[in-house]
């Protein structure tokens, strides 16, 4: 009887905050938490009957763990990698697969949970199917998935990035005439194998970057509130036009921002005012109680160290930028949550500059 | 009889555009054309009759020479300087002044020549009262007469740059609330010396700008219409208010550009598509005939060398940057204009990092 033999991998992706106050859909930054799958491919014994299924087992701990599917046709993870799969012409997972998944990542409160469970899928295909994506198509391939492409770049490069989507002739490739949001639905419940098949490709160079030079003193704080807000809520909120003075605020802070924070020593009157945003905090201040008091109230005056504060994606995160004085501008605001009755947790991280990884194990 | 003596200086301004593409009202490019001002004062013989004017003699030659007034109450740069000497408590010029402006910016074609007029204005005062403005405040002064900060900053520090304007309180200073288009008025044609005194001063730190670096093999081709554009007709074609679509278009670009033209060498993929631009360009077309033709046929594929094309600041001359091809660039931009019976000047500047100067003769 021969043995079963196996593969197996680890893929670990960071976190992230988008935004960075005026750079609305346009920046991310990677962070010290991961999202970490350690996958094994076990190729069973084809004497033995007890060989496992064909469908993954998947498992999951830490953040999120009660609220996660792990049906491989629900889960944002394993549905991404069955997209990409089923795009290289490889119908489905191979059998003997078994994923765990730890996450560090709080689910749903600004930090790129789901960017980084689109990442994860896209490396778990290309490390299944031996695809050999670069990551110019694996980014691609996110950014079928999620349109916004702050935290997905981010997440896949790592450090401090600015990317845009490129314009798609709509008549020139199949996919680009594919609303995204159609792109990867979730399986109904009733839905067979062959549902999800033949999806639509994605155009070559969907999204492009330039990562910034980051000044290594600068750490970040994240100040979590205990609650979710949905990125379609928080994006529900947003008006649909903007005035020419609202447009030309944000354009002249994120122009200046994204080189400022380069910059050693960082100059706090410099960076403070060009982390203010008009597109997207003053709208999501109803959501996210607590919001304006605390972006008005930490300052560089009553906090020394601090750089700038803004929300963390969508939010409800604050992400604090500063060199020092971490405790005391994550307690100050805690304490200004607590009287609107919210609890919060509350981290010093690093922004890391290496991005997604996949590593044999 | 004692000889009278003199002091004379050169002051320096270079020629600047704005935009570039994405970047409206945030980012300017100093550019290798310049304004310069020769300034003699002759301190009279008190005991000589023949005197000079208690009025600068104004010259001019260059650029605008016969359509730029002589008057030093309506002169552009003079105006500038007696309303910073005034704001300074030196109530008008000294006697014996003798100004000669050499002109190399072309009027009203989108190159800074009045953001260059307005930095000579407060050099001149500067050294005319020996005010000792530190660089901060000579850009509060122009700030207070131009509010659109590309130009002036660019024009001033040099180089590539981005700024933004400090938001004010209206209620902090007396000055940030007079409409800023009162505080130079041109003078009435029936005005007396007094007219014009008691000026609002500056508040302090208006405007805030990071110099990018600027990658030194690209050059800029100016093709410069022979018609003028001012930029308030120019504005006049711009929309109120933007759609959130085209809002998070600009801001990706621009996050992205002024970090791509830095690097060396230069990725013409990344640039040329980072250089487009949703917020001003569309509305100004019909001010500009040629204008889509010219940025649609004249592309990377089309021209190697070519890294992007824009307007440049409200128009009417077109921004091409390039690392070669210059020429050709040039002669089928010319050729398109021809078309549209306009006849174009062209040349290829460099991008100069020294900005604004002034030096003792």
């Amino acid at each position: 009887m021969m043995a079963a033999h196996s593969r197996s991998f680890k893929i670990r992706v960071p976190a992230t905050s988008a935004n960075i106050g005026p750079g609305f859909d346009v920046v991310g930054l990677s962070l010290s938490l991961y999202l970490t799958l350690t996958v094994t491919v076990t190729v069973p014994d084809s004497s033995n009957p007890s060989a496992p299924a064909e469908w993954p087992s998947i498992s999951y701990s830490g953040e999120g763990a009660n609220e996660v599917p792990l049906d491989a046709y629900k889960n944002l993870t394993t549905r991404v990698a069955l997209y990409v799969l089923r795009s290289s012409g490889i119908p489905s997972f191979p059998s003997g697969l078994t994923i765990h998944a730890h996450n560090e990542i709080p689910f749903g409160r600004g930090l790129g949970s789901s960017g980084a469970a689109v990442i994860a899928g896209v490396f778990l295909a290309d490390a299944l199917g031996k695809l050999g994506l670069s990551q110019e198509r694996i980014l691609d391939f996110a950014l079928m998935v999620e349109r916004h492409p702050d935290n997905v770049t981010a997440a896949l490069v790592g450090g401090f990035v600015g990317s845009y989507l490129r314009e798609l002739d709509p008549s020139a490739t199949q996919a680009a005439s594919v609303p995204m949001s159609e792109v990867l639905p979730e399986y109904p419940p009733d839905s067979g194998p062959d549902w999800g098949r033949d999806p639509p490709l994605p155009p070559v160079g969907i999204g492009h970057y330039v990562r910034f030079e980051w000044a290594k003193e600068i750490r970040a704080v994240a100040i979590i509130p205990r609650f979710e807000l949905s990125t379609a809520t928080a994006r529900e909120a947003l008006p649909q036009s903007y005035s020419r003075k609202d447009l030309v605020f944000n354009m002249q802070r994120l122009a200046v921002l994204t080189t400022a924070l380069s910059r050693s020593p960082p100059d706090p009157e410099l960076i403070y005012e060009a982390m203010k945003d008009r597109v997207h905090q003053p709208y999501r201040r109803g959501l996210i109680p607590g919001l304006p008091e605390v972006t008005s109230s930490i300052t560089p005056d009553t906090h020394p160290g601090l750089l700038g504060i803004c929300l963390s994606g969508a939010g409800p995160t604050i992400l604090a930028l500063a060199l020092g004085g971490f405790e005391a501008i994550a307690e100050d605001a805690r304490k200004i949550f607590r009287e609107k009755s919210i609890e919060v947790d509350w981290m010093v991280l690093d922004v890391v500059t290496e991005g997604s990884s996949v590593e044999e194990t």
